[in-house]
């Protein structure tokens, strides 16, 4: 198994399951737009539950319940993210973004609902026991919501509005709660459905999402926004502090090629079964969208 | 025990719950929108959480925090719905609403970290065992997302859109998904917490719900709007299909004092013990606000 046939699989299974369980739901348009915002993107969080968990003995039947929720979730802050009020944005994922295609009133609902049937779908009995299913909805509360996502979106609002000069960091912080601790919920989703220790893959994802982040800033100025399918050239404009421009492009680099290094060390416990995993790692910084 | 001592008491214990959990969150505006947005309030599902509980031998200690889940819950609809691109409303309990006093953009994050709190709150240990806490999140979410709250919701654009005729079928229907829903879960946490049947607590909120939606009905053509706390009128203003408008004024409220009728007959199996919720049914449709 190569990293490209992982997330293709891990790609397949979960657009599969979103048909699955949103085709039959009630036909409104929210329903519609819920499952056009779940299309598309690279699956990472998806990936990284179903690959956390083979590593512990967990196959995919019963761990994509966990990798939808997320991937669910992941959607739902995209949708929001997008709106007029927040960033704005007109494309995502290459595709006009959900309030462009409906309005704004749909976009917000059907955030809403693929927030609700995230916590869902990890109520399926397939995912395991009851202690094992609301530990990952106690889990995954913790990492999306006003101490996790949220906070880093907060943070983010603040520091533009505060005009306070951004550090390292400060930055840094922002970041491991924006985008970092859905990552890090993904990576340690395995473990939680074993019910084992889940400390050396959150070390890998701490390091893997950081990583993940500063790719994104580099991105974002050295990147082509087709093949990108988002805008690109915002940070710059917005006056966002980002890592390119705290650490220079060049420094930006060598901090992202360490932290991979990080993470890559990180999965020393699973030894050469933790090949996919550092594959991904590397591949999170050499992405092109 | 009077009815207007209990909801005291569950406004008390719900708001105390509120203030210990979210105040010691990081100190962000979205974190102060959150608390702003659950003040107030009548507390209806917070009581009905504690009250189903109580006929079941739940005392509030263990029930609190599936109070603050369905308070948290209705108090994100209620921050999205009153957005300018849905109701765009400006006052809400009696206070300006949170996209009045911060901005947009903080009361999209704040309503969205409200619904990923009601989740963290149910999978609150003093709930019970893993088996009841997986329940209570397997139930919230099916009666707040696509298949419940937001499908009402939901229901409620595309019949103003479409311009289809509404029946009384339609809008009970709508009613049913849009705020029964709730109404349903809360009173159907006690039986759950006791893993009981929550059959008879059902029907009874299912008639309390309907009953409670046509007095709210009645209330924005007859109601004072600085007693209500909220604009009133708007109904007939946006051409929105309503039980009044179906059934005439009269009409609507022999057919609210019916489903209160219908709603006490349901509580037959709690004998003298459910004079409280017979009362609170008898207040739903009697209220000002």
């Amino acid at each position: 198994m190569t990293l490209a046939l992982a997330l293709a699989e891990a790609a397949e299974l979960v657009q599969a399951g979103f048909d699955d369980l949103l085709e039959a739901r009630a036909g409104v348009p929210v329903r519609d737009a819920m499952l056009y915002a779940v299309r598309g993107g690279k699956r990472l969080r998806g990936f990284l539950v179903l690959e956390s968990a083979r590593l512990h003995g967990v196959g995919p039947e019963r761990a994509i319940h966990a990798a939808l929720a997320v991937e669910a979730l992941h959607a739902y802050s995209l949708v929001h993210d997008d709106l007029p009020c927040m960033d704005d944005d007109d494309l995502r994922r290459g595709q006009p973004t959900v309030h462009k295609v409906w309005d704004e009133a749909t976009a917000v609902l059907a955030g809403d609902a693929l927030q609700t049937f995230a916590f869902e779908c990890l109520t399926h009995t397939d995912l395991g026991s009851p202690e094992i299913r609301i530990d990952l909805v106690a889990s995954l509360s913790r990492a999306s919501g006003i101490d996790g996502m949220v906070l880093g979106q907060a943070q983010d609002m603040a520091a533009e509005s505060a005009g306070l000069t951004p550090n390292v960091a400060s930055v840094t912080e922002l970041q491991a709660n924006k985008t970092g601790a859905l990552i890090r919920w993904s990576a340690e989703a395995g473990p939680r459905l074993a019910a084992a220790d889940p400390s050396a893959l959150s070390a890998y994802a701490s390091a893997l999402g950081l990583a993940f982040q500063i790719a994104d800033d580099i991105l974002d100025v050295e990147g082509d926004p087709e093949t990108a399918g988002k805008r690109l050239r915002k940070d710059a404009g917005a006056g966002k502090a980002t890592f390119v421009g705290l650490l220079g492009l060049d420094g930006a680099k060598t901090r992202a090629a360490d932290l991979v290094e990080e993470a890559c060390a990180a999965l020393a416990p699973y030894g050469a079964d933790g090949e996919i995993l550092r594959e991904a790692a590397h591949f999170a910084i050499s992405r092109q969208s």
